[in-house]
C-alpha cells in the first residue's frame, strides 16, 4: 500500500522537522540527549520496516546534530534530502525551513 | 495558528497509532523500554507547548502500556480519547483501530 506508506512518511517528516525548528537555540546536555534518543528510537520503532532500515543506515552515516536549533534543523533537512535522492524526488532548499514549518504554537 | 497546530496533531497521532499497531505482539523488555521512552521523549519534545504539557500530565495519570501490541494500541487510543474529550471532540471507537491504521508496510 504505497499511499499509506507515503502518508505516514509525510506525517513523520512534518513532526520531526517542526520539532527541530522548536528545539532550543541553546539546548542543555539533557535536551541534546533527548533529541538524539528521539531520532534513534524513531528509527527503531518506525512502522515501515524498509524505511526504518534506511533511517538507521542514515543515522550511522550522519549522526544527529543537536548542538542548536540551527544545527538540528539543517541536519534533519539534509537527511531528508538523502531519502529524497534515493526515491528520485527533488532536493528541498533548506533555506526554506522556517517558512515551511511554522507551527505557530 | 490553529490550522498548523491541528495539522501537527493529526500527523503525530497518525504516526503514534500506526507505530503501536506495528509493535510486536510479544515484545522483548528492550522493545518495551524503547516504546515507553519514545512516548516520554515525544511529550518532552513536542513542538506545541500547551499540547506537550497536556501529554505529560496524561502520561503521569496513565503510564504507557507496552506489554503487547494490543495493550499499547488500546492504551494510546484511550489517551487520545482523553485529549478528544478535553477538546470536546467525539470519542473514537477503539474497536476500529486496525481498520483505520493499516499502513500496509
Ligand atoms: C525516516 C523515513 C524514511 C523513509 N524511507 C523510505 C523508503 O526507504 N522508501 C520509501 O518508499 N519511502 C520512505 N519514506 C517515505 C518518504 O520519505 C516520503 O515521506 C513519501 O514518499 C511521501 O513523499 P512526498 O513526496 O509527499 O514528500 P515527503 O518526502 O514526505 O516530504 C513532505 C514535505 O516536506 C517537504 N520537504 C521535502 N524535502 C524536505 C527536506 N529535505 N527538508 C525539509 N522539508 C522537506 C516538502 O514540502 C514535502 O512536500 C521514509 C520516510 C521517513 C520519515
Ligand atoms: C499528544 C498531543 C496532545 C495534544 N494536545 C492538544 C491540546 O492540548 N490542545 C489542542 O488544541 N490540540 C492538542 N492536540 C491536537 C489535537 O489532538 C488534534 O490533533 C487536532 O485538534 C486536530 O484534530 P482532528 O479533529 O483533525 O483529529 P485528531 O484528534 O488529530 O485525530 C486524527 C484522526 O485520528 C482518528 N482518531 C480520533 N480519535 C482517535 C483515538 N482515540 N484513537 C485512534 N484514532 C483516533 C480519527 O480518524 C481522526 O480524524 C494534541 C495532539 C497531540 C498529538
Amino acid at each position: 500500500n504505497e499511499t499509506a506508506k507515503a502518508e505516514l512518511g509525510r506525517a513523520t517528516w512534518k513532526l520531526m522537522h517542526t520539532m527541530t525548528l522548536r528545539y532550543p537555540e541553546n539546548p542543555t546536555q539533557d535536551h541534546r540527549d533527548a533529541l538524539e534518543s528521539y531520532f534513534y528510537l524513531t528509527s527503531r520503532l518506525y512502522p515501515c520496516g524498509e524505511c526504518a532500515a534506511e533511517f538507521q543506515q542514515l543515522l550511522k552515516k550522519f549522526p544527529p546534530q543537536t548542538s542548536s536549533r540551527r544545527a538540528a534543523s539543517l541536519w534533519l533537512c539534509s537527511v531528508h534530502n538523502e531519502v529524497n535522492a534515493r526515491l528520485k524526488k527533488p532536493a528541498f532548499d533548506c533555506a526554506n525551513l522556517d517558512a515551511t514549518y511554522d507551527c505557530g504554537c
